[in-house]
């Protein structure tokens, strides 16, 4: 299904890889176009809607009860992991999970290639998360060559390849989501066009912001916030894709110098386990410009969400957690994760008409 | 739902909070009144009978099919871990588990409060084992707190928590099945009210044992023997718990002594992985008095029942372990913790009516 | 239902073993005769086409829905782990895993044997990976001695035990498949019986070699060719094996040697993890004689297929893995091992005439 060796494969830009994946894996943020991103929202809303009942989500589980997901996460995840867990079982798929390289064959010389074949000659789609920015390519284009493939929507395509985070660099599932609760948060003041979005904390390694900035290109008039110390700011890749697609951006030094003007602020940690010491070895302060006060409630538009894809530390004021205000979003943020894996792992299997069509029925 | 902050609820003591959690989570021993003993005692029973025939086994599987459960278990377990998931794959839920901190989000710096409102926004339902003896009350609070909610018999509660083990302090869910084994084993003499139960071994430490007489307070002229080294006696909180509410006891030097009399034996293991020097670091061995022989059988009463929470070491011979005496109950006592705990988890949901309906219909 | 002691049964003989075991758990490669091995093939087969459909798949998801399997496998394992997963949740099984005994409560001093005993009172299968030879018969005669049972075809039997490998000797469900991998591959060309097979690599401490020359004694007019360097020849007691059953075989002292001749290349990789230095500590590399290269494509016979049981490092061209010829059958082994381990649960349980019979009204 692929004619090209694995090494030029992996040798592409990411733009021609793209052409290549032709939507059959999921492993980049910019491989979404504007009407796969309102379909795929519509179509989570759809799938939390049909679920509230349990005749709905008895009917979600049926629709993938002949095929297993293999989630394979060797490095640290609770969110990402949980949540694809529980889109995978709300479709009804059997769930297999390798999260330890020591108990898996790795540990007798195997390649990645090799266990990747051999996961994709049990498994009906794998969802990885791994250190290296290629794994996932590595995957789909294992994915491509082998003989089994799945049948959606009468066509024969290869077994689906999703990204649950690789590296430093893209985390497409999180863009996915972050859009989703934008244009919900957004819903009453139209949505994500025309909007103003501050990102907050360590830009430069946060592949969750990165990943974000990358998808603004679909919506008119957006213009970010880049709110960081100047070590953490943004890297020059997103700064220059942000020129060449027309969207606005400015440098701040503070949060409180944008939060009057923005209409959503989304906060990220300081992700030191890059830092060479290992996790936990030496946890990085936020400075207090980009530490998220309770008394910044007062500033914020009253439409203004706060993000973050967590988990946090001390960027985010501890007070905020349990408060009762709408805008305090990332709790909520999370659940949307869920739905939107829901919604596409669905669209992958081509069952997602299905669950529209029962939608329309019960309502 | 609760209107008192983290600190002032963590502060209270147990029978305060006790009275806050109105039966929603599961998390002392001490908050089951004699009436839902009872009420499990029979559900187990009722569970156990419906479940024979396949029939029943597929509708119960129906009754949490669209619920989800989290396993998290940061301390070992074999018996809990097991038993409370095949309990809920018993009713049909679905099954995560997290059992190394590792390779979670913790490891970035996560709070456990964090942890636990994140796990909250996927499932529905969390069972931990935590060596923080307040991480069950902690995370009853951020349930009560949290936006989501489970309907129960039509009203509204926190999604519930089930301690699966906390410090050395208590295991509730141990003691209701050492309370339903009990019953079982003395059925035919009338029940636990009136009788003399013998708890031996590591009473300092075991919180099986604690647990188990914070029980006897629902029961009538129950009297406890406790056979212990003088280092590993019952604590004084306990011993005043039992003044307090009537339980007879009395401190013995070896089982042999108050083996003719007693009704139960009840066996522990002496719980040297708190010794500081780690689990297995240097095994201390049961003394003699302490050790439950072979020929103790023909002096034990015809329907006395031998009891241990397991694992045990070298504290019962090994002889007994394969012997064909119905009074030897350790490995059926396992398995009616599976049974309690599918009555707990369907009363808890209050899918507890529909599994007495239907064993009725049936019979 | 078993009436010899521990210690006395785990000093039998393997023969001896088998005797007792009566087929109602896996441990030994010997223990299927040709008629059972015939039987399992036809009924992969069957498994393979009736999951074709989605209608086949749910069905057969409901054979042994109320029944639970534990994967307790505290060596790795990738392939074996993620196959018996899969023929379970194909079968509509419940599934449990233990895979490190450090959060088990071995690491509190329990003893194996009750380790065992404990999980037989929770599920109704093991499947078990240990690095002790005894593990599977231990669990076996506790099985045996256990009072839960299950009832297959009207009979009260044992909960089936089921190695997934154990030390250096034995990997029974490997062998099935690899028998059913040689039989549809050879299928063409009249099957196993008459053929000529070279076994290749470490044959002195692949358990997949030795045990498939176990079952060769099955077949008719079979030739082995060992196929290694004097240090990983094939050991003493399965030449002796060889003579005793009639199975001719001959060493050589390089693939080439014999590879126009044979029907089918079994290769296998150097088990340097037992070398005592720890898995991965130093790679054996395969020398240059016992290595499969691309151009030996051109000498294989046109119905000889390439095998090997996996993970494999360097003793296979990395070239192969993905060019199309159908002579090369390793990744579609892994896949009949899946099928195989399917029919085998099945078959334990008394479900396979439920299989047949559907698949006969479907076609």
């Amino acid at each position: 299904m692929i004619d090209i060796s694995i090494s030029e494969f992996l040798s592409l830009p990411e733009s021609e890889k793209i052409t290549h994946i032709k939507g059959q894996a999921v492993l980049y943020a910019q491989q979404f176009d504007r009407e796969q991103l309102d379909y795929l929202c519509e179509l989570s809303d759809a799938c939390r809607k049909l679920r509230k009942s349990k005749d709905g989500a008895d009917f979600m589980a049926t629709l993938l009860s002949d095929k297993t997901a293999l989630n394979f996460f060797v490095q640290p995840s609770s969110r990402t992991f949980l949540s694809f867990n529980m889109a995978q079982s709300i479709l009804g798929m059997r769930r297999m999970s390798l999260r330890d390289a020591k108990i898996s064959s790795i540990s007798k010389g195997e390649t990645l290639a090799d266990s990747i074949r051999t996961f994709l000659s049990y498994v009906d789609m794998i969802i990885m998360r791994h250190s290296d920015a290629d794994a996932g390519a590595l995957a789909y284009w294992i994915a491509a060559k082998s003989h089994r493939s799945e049948l959606v929507n009468g066509k024969k395509v290869p077994l689906p390849i999703i990204s649950g985070g690789s590296g430093t660099k893209q985390h497409p599932t999180q863009s996915l989501l972050d859009i989703y609760t934008l244009e919900k948060s957004l819903e009453e003041v139209g949505g994500i066009d025309g909007k103003k979005i501050m990102l907050v904390g360590d830009l430069k390694r946060g592949r969750t912001v990165r990943s974000l900035s990358y998808l603004m290109k679909n919506y008119k008039d957006v213009e970010l916030y880049f709110a960081a110390p100047e070590v953490y700011q943004m890297e020059e890749d997103i700064l220059q894709f942000c020129d060449d697609n027309g969207i606005k951006y400015k440098k701040i030094d503070s949060i409180k110098e944008g939060l009057e003007e923005v209409d959503a602020v989304y906060m990220t940690r300081i992700q030191d386990e890059w830092d060479g010491l290992g996790a936990g070895a030496g946890h990085v302060k936020a400075s207090d410009a980009f530490t998220f006060k309770k008394e910044y409630l007062d500033l914020m538009k009253p439409h203004c969400c706060l993000m973050h894809p967590l988990p946090k530390r001390d960027e985010i004021d501890v007070e905020l957690d349990y408060i009762d205000d709408k805008r305090i979003v990332y709790w909520r943020q999370e659940r949307n994760g869920m739905w939107m894996r829901v919604a596409l792992i669905a669209k992958l299997f081509g069952v997602d008409k299905d669950i529209i069509a029962r939608l329309a029925e019960t309502e």
